[in-house]
């Protein structure tokens, strides 16, 4: 069996050594490759930025396992005609929650004001208990239950919210009102889709209480940059820590970078990370072998 | 039966309704004063700011409930011979999760060249995950414990060390050497007591991993101030987020205020909240009247 990966030849060193080990603990024998002749290819693991385009090919190939939770750069390729399926790292995940957690409870705690504080302020004020902060995640997928469940655990009232109906979550437009009602820190962790692309525009961040705190470690696209600045500019929100742009790295003259209710992380929120989307990897070819259905498997009608 | 509250005057319309209302929701019939004859008294809720330091004249007291978790100023008083209790508040112990565990992440996370970055850099350098990240907490009694609770939760690998020997948990001289030696984040929550004053002196600092992070929102006292100044001069510890000090407020003069590697929160990592506290003041008032033991009662040999 061959087994080719498509990545930036940085990644290859990281799964050089982890992917085989992680197939042959699965039971699996195949063979890993940068090159070989298209025809005889088995599956793909595959980085979006990877130069592959053209998957026509691949006659043989029984599936394309994506190496990062984000599809939308390869899911609309008309070319692509194997199964697709995501990643879903328990890494990836575990670094997402930690991420959202911890700038939860900074935004929660008010840390911000002791981290900076020049004119060396002593005000034994208390931040509310975490019970008294509700918080909304707009995503309720692996990465947005995840984080929810995490949050729950410190007593945050946490609201999710879903594109599709899902139990005990609200959904649809007008769940998405009573969402953004109540959220004194929201949390997005939707998928780029043409129906997501700028959910946060005016009027939806006009739904969001006084002095709401945004955090976006999902797509940059998410949110409408300028409604965002203005909404901040006007003391509507509060601040917005960002960890996605819709040009990355984030161009140098955007105002997010000098923005002063704006934090910038680099896209670190969610990292695959080799050792454990290695054997998410083989998994998906193990049951690709048994005949069983794929993990995450790409959903193309919704495009993710 | 008469209850009376000794403290600062901001304290009274805090607890001048919670008080009756959680002692009604717990079947005791009493009244709440601030001024009585000492003799008639049954029980002092105290706070340790109140200007009452001779008990003597309260021969019919049958506790003093402590409204805070330190029990310091008032365990050494040799006219207190009644029964005295700590405070051990659920909202109390939610606040010191909160904060042990945001600045674990923040610190985990690396957020400060996030939130402070002059230079806008883009640096997409992952953060190791919280389980490849190991938390010592010094004090394993009920605030220490939750937040171990909740660190793990997380995935932190976390040590706990007590003074005294706790099923699995290290303790004495040998098992505070090795739970420094794996310290990168150490978490200080021991009661202020003469065996724990100066704790992390020098010696001790010099046990901890290059780089490690301190959270102090035990006691000032633990730490010995110079000697914590000159290990992060020389780099060996890498910041210091600190809640409490030997003087309160900070003195502004105090170095710590301008130490690039110091962040002052100014002691709000834990406080009593009302609403919580008096459900175990009026708990233990129960409990006294029922002849049964009460909760969290303070051993003088001990001192905590």
């Amino acid at each position: 069996m061959t087994l080719i990966l498509f990545a930036a030849p940085a990644l290859w060193p990281e799964y050089r050594d982890t992917l085989p080990a992680a197939l042959t603990e699965a039971g699996i024998e195949a063979t890993l490759v940068t090159e070989a002749d298209p025809s005889q290819v088995d599956y793909i693991v595959y980085a979006p930025a990877s130069p592959l385009q053209d998957f026509t090919p691949y006659s043989r190939t029984k599936a394309v396992l994506n190496l990062w939770a984000g599809v939308e750069k390869i899911v609309g390729n008309p070319t692509l005609t194997q199964p697709l399926c995501r990643m879903v790292d328990p890494g990836l995940t575990e670094g997402m929650v930690e991420w959202v957690t911890g700038h939860t409870l900074r935004h929660h705690l008010g840390m911000d004001r002791h981290i900076v504080n020049p004119g060396h302020i002593w005000d034994p004020t208390c931040p509310p208990l975490a019970r008294e902060r509700p918080v909304t995640i707009l995503g309720m997928g692996a990465l947005g239950s995840a984080c929810a469940e995490a949050l729950r655990a410190l007593n945050f009232p946490v609201t999710g919210w879903s594109r599709t109906e899902k139990p005990g979550q609200l959904h649809g437009d007008h769940g998405l009102r009573r969402a953004l009602s109540t959220a004194q820190i929201l949390v997005t962790l939707l998928p780029k889709t043409p129906e997501t692309e700028n959910l946060l525009n005016a009027d939806r961040l006009d739904l969001l209480p006084q002095g709401a705190v945004i955090l976006n470690p999902g797509r940059g696209a998410l949110i409408d940059d300028d409604a965002l600045l203005a909404a901040l500019d006007r003391g509507h929100i509060g601040h917005a820590t960002l960890d996605v742009f819709r040009v990355e790295p984030l161009p140098r003259d955007h105002p997010f970078w000098t923005h002063p209710k704006v934090t910038v992380t680099p896209h670190i929120a969610a990292d695959t990370r080799a050792i454990t989307a290695a054997r998410v990897i083989a998994e998906n070819i193990r049951r690709g072998e048994a005949g069983e259905p794929f993990l995450h498997q790409v959903d193309r009608a919704r495009g993710y």
